[in-house]
């Protein structure tokens, strides 16, 4: 069995730091809610592991597949639930890149193997939200 | 209806950079995995989001409740399935704390409101994973 270790640490005022296999993730609040907006919100942290999970995916699958690209970058917009509490129970994931033309269908297949295989945050996200992708041609 | 938006840029080898609400997070895989290990890998990342989540709950109620406290920090241990989409199943969260022996039965009930009503990611896991908790006082 794997197990991932997480220790988080509080510093002061809202402000935590979080040790990650050897780096450290600043997070906070925003001043309305108390914090000093030193680092990111916890909770927006998840949109970023959802991209970053199905990024890694797409470059790697399209490495092994021998499709040159560029441009890539990925957008997810969430929206949350209005009662505590507050979940993502929309998410749509837009993933903008160049490809040539003929490489299109795969781009596409990168994508539906990493949100129906490979991508555990993608799948972890399906149990709460209602997910949605799309690809953006530069 | 609040909506949450988060960019990631691609940038090299298998590294992305996310842009969470004025921050930087970069992202990354180990060298194993064909990455530079220059920033935490992005699955782990929600485990972060899961104690910075909750640990802002605790900071803001024994704020409230007047409660003095210090040598806060949160570990999170989450095991993994075996399958592709690899997910955590299993969560326990650990909370470290110093507080009066008369203040203990308003830090359970710090806890209790975070991952009962307010901790939307603690919400979120509570959909894919068991989830557990634990108080260690100091």
């Amino acid at each position: 069995m794997t197990t991932h270790d997480v220790k988080t640490v509080f510093n002061e005022g809202m402000s935590f730091t979080a040790h990650i296999n050897g780096h450290e993730i600043r997070m906070d609040t925003s001043t309305d809610d108390g914090g000093q907006d030193s680092g990111p919100s916890p909770k927006r942290l998840m949109l970023a592991s959802l991209a970053g999970c199905t990024g890694i995916d797409i470059v790697s699958i399209l490495n092994k597949m021998k499709v040159p690209f560029s441009d890539l970058n990925i957008i997810v917009h969430a929206a949350l639930s209005n009662e505590h509490p507050k979940i993502y129970n929309m998410v749509k994931i837009r993933y903008k890149i160049k490809v040539a033309e003929t490489d299109k269908p795969k781009m596409i297949k990168a994508v539906n193997l990493s949100t129906e295989k490979y991508c555990g945050v993608f799948a972890m996200f399906s149990a709460f939200a209602k997910m949605d992708t799309e690809i953006d041609y530069i």
